[in-house]
């Protein structure tokens, strides 16, 4: 009776190369600009704050492969590749014809697929002489996955956590220090900003824009410091399509090809990660794989958002972009999946959603904590808030094959596990989850708010 | 560069068998008797409260193997085989000779070995109609197990679980209600001896034995309802047996086998089910592998315990057996490993250790840490503290080879992951971690309060 449903690469035949799908839509790539005089921003500029490797890996369209460094794959291997599962009890409970795998992240150091990017980053800033890196964190996984790349790597990592995260959720600022991170509370008193923000005691429980100020401030401010991001920007995406190509290449060893790719989006890294080996595929060898984005209705970046140039973060730190926006000064609503509460999504995945290439759908959390449930009681696996947004759909997408008998080939990301996340799971239980639905007026008041652009720049 | 350092069987290759090392050994065979006559406790009282095919396989001395049922393995494929891991990073952090390798049973749906044995137990009780089970739990591990266990296997789950860990550990407590277990926080209203005990208020707070107390009574109440135990009996070990075939198994493939095996010791079970595989080659292929059982010097069964009849429990309420114990009555210091503060050991651990089979060794819980720090570091592992034992000893053995220059190969059952144990770092991370050493003359002190048991006894 029981079945193979865990399939894993042999660890030898794991990718060597992340795949740059710049090479083969490089009219995706649009660059950040001067806010003041829609020029594009200059390279020097931002080889201050980020390694020169990650910032030509940025605006790379004429690679097609970056070939992953040796010490990065070694690091890799501490957890990679990771399984692709095949979920038969899902499937059993759920009596579809679909067949539905995920890919399953939640087995990183960390807890996430965030370490995928973080060890290369932490890798090249190092290869290039950087001693520290500078990050902020909200609820802490990009922290912990920071934490955890330059502990391997030999490199000091400073991390900026929201005070109010600091406070409530310590498991994942300990998790951070256990992997020899400093972790500070931000605002703080180390950098001048922070000196500043905390004159008004209002500022004390601080916000993930003012994280990432400190954070910047640092780099920009000592020649052996770098800042880091953990999503959004294309390096990013690039270095997470190590996800979406171990799935593409077992399912190959197993006779299998997703009609459908589902993932969650917040910034984008996770889903693009995930989708761009497929997308490739799509663009060179005319499958025909649709791809679904999921966000919840309280943030939909990619459903109801505008295709703009707006800032990277509320403090308008992070110059402007191309992409879908709800408006920089837009605060969605407090749910539980943190991590999708981003305003804009990575210009790269935002150019595909503009395209068409890539659909969207928005959620109501409720319904997201239900089909997690019914994941956990099935699959066994209770998965992080953020997560649970692409199962939902996944389910509802094998619900859809149930009623019209067609026999899919179902394929998520499993980004991460829940087990610092039990407390949204309990309010669930208790029934005092809020739905919050589309923030329609809130999104019009800050899409008003956009900087007004001209690109390409009249000279 | 990158290596394969993590081994996994094949699915259908995983074992269709338990080792049943009563076959090898009968005479570590020994009783449950009543504390008044000496006289062996009959059978029929313990199909009361445990599954028939459960107290069989207790005492079954006749076959060498049990045949894992295909529901079981069918569930076990959830998360089983669970991976064997080269310590590569380890290793090279400590420059030593030796070859270390642990088997990881923290990618299990709850986090540790537990579920290996909760699943037959739901399977078997299920089986022969039983619709519910009871069970105590403290810190929450074994509750999460079997509520996983049972919902899979379809029947219901009743955890009582110590008031003081219901209110301290909320994420214990909502991982079991997210698998459909009921949890109750006991002392409870819901037995006879829950409503006499919260006459008093000093017992609101619970203990184990309280909880025990509970859950028994309801399964001796009530023909529809059994109790269950996640460690100690030889049951529960022959379960856990699939911990060591695997690491054997996946060994011989890659051409390697142990000099020395670890595991840390509360009840027996998780360093039971890894050894036995190993005992059962000693015994008959005359291999020389050596057995070292990891405990806390807070709580030194094996290691400065008496071979003696006791009490299972401190309340008495399960009849004495042949084993390793501190006395039923000695409350260990309050290490942060709770698992292993259990004032008794498995009586075919016992006997093994009481044979020289075994070795054991005591620990202090600071050291304890350190190791599981720098296992962390390296491995990237966040262990739970009980496992973090067996870590601990792995790498000591490691650092003697590297005096030595023996190149020996070493294996540990890495028994689970400290996500929901990340307090206890705090405290070392802040130097509070008390070094408690073996409280000799409490130990003396509760030894002195034995049942007196003559067995066989004369007529």
């Amino acid at each position: 009776m029981s079945q193979n449903r865990i399939f894993t690469l042999k660890g030898s035949k794991s990718p060597n190369k992340w795949i740059n799908i710049l090479y083969n839509i490089p009219e995706a790539l649009t660059p950040l600009v001067n806010p003041e005089t829609s020029e594009p921003i200059p390279l020097e500029m931002l080889y201050k704050i980020f390694a020169k490797e990650l910032v030509d890996q940025e605006i790379n369209t004429k690679d097609e492969f970056i070939k992953i460094p040796d010490e990065v794959r070694d690091i890799y291997s501490l957890y990679r590749p990771t399984p692709l599962i095949r979920a038969t009890f899902l499937e059993k409970a759920l009596d579809t014809p679909a067949k539905i795998y995920y890919k399953w992240e939640g087995v990183s150091p960390s807890g996430s697929h965030k370490p995928n990017t973080a060890i290369p980053q932490a890798y090249y800033n190092k290869k290039e002489g950087i001693l520290k890196l500078t990050t902020e964190t909200g609820a802490g996984q990009w922290g912990s996955a920071l934490s955890f790349a330059c502990n391997q790597i030999g490199i000091e990592c400073l991390v900026f956590m929201v005070r109010a995260s600091y406070e409530q959720k310590p498991y994942r600022k300990l998790m951070m220090q256990t992997y020899g991170g400093k972790v500070i509370p931000s605002p703080s008193d180390q950098t001048k900003i922070g000196r500043e923000l905390l004159k008004d005691k209002n500022n004390y429980k601080g916000s993930l824009g003012m994280a990432i100020s400190e954070a910047v401030e640092l780099a920009m401010e000592r020649d052996d410091t770098h800042y880091t991001l953990g999503s959004v920007l294309n390096h990013v995406l690039l270095h997470q399509t190590i996800v979406g190509e171990e799935s593409r290449l077992v399912m190959e060893e197993i006779g299998d090809y997703p009609d459908i790719v589902i993932g969650c989006v917040g910034g984008g890294s996770n889903f693009g990660g995930m989708i761009i080996p497929f997308i490739k595929e799509n663009l060179t060898k005319g499958k025909k794989t649709r791809f679904i984005a999921v966000e919840p209705k309280a943030c939909p970046t990619l459903t109801k958002g505008k295709y703009a140039w707006d800032y990277g973060d509320t403090g308008k730190l992070i110059p402007p972009a191309l992409m879908y926006t709800l408006g920089h000064s837009f605060v969605p609503p407090p749910v539980h999946a943190g991590g999708l509460r981003y305003h804009g999504a990575s210009p790269l995945l935002s150019y595909m959603r503009h395209k068409g290439m890539v659909e969207s759908v928005g959620l109501f959390q409720n319904e997201v904590f239900e089909k997690a449930v019914l994941f956990a009681k099935t699959e066994s696996l209770i998965v992080a808030p953020e997560s649970a947004h692409a199962v939902t759909v996944a389910i509802n997408e094998a619900l859809k094959c149930k009623e019209t008998k067609e026999e899919k080939t179902i394929l998520f990301n499993c980004s991460g596990h829940g087990h610092f996340d039990m407390a949204a799971y309990e309010q669930f239980f208790n029934g005092a989850l809020e739905d919050y639905d589309y923030p329609k007026e809130n999104i019009e008041e800050a899409l008003k708010d956009l900087p007004k652009i001209n690109f390409p720049p009249k000279k």
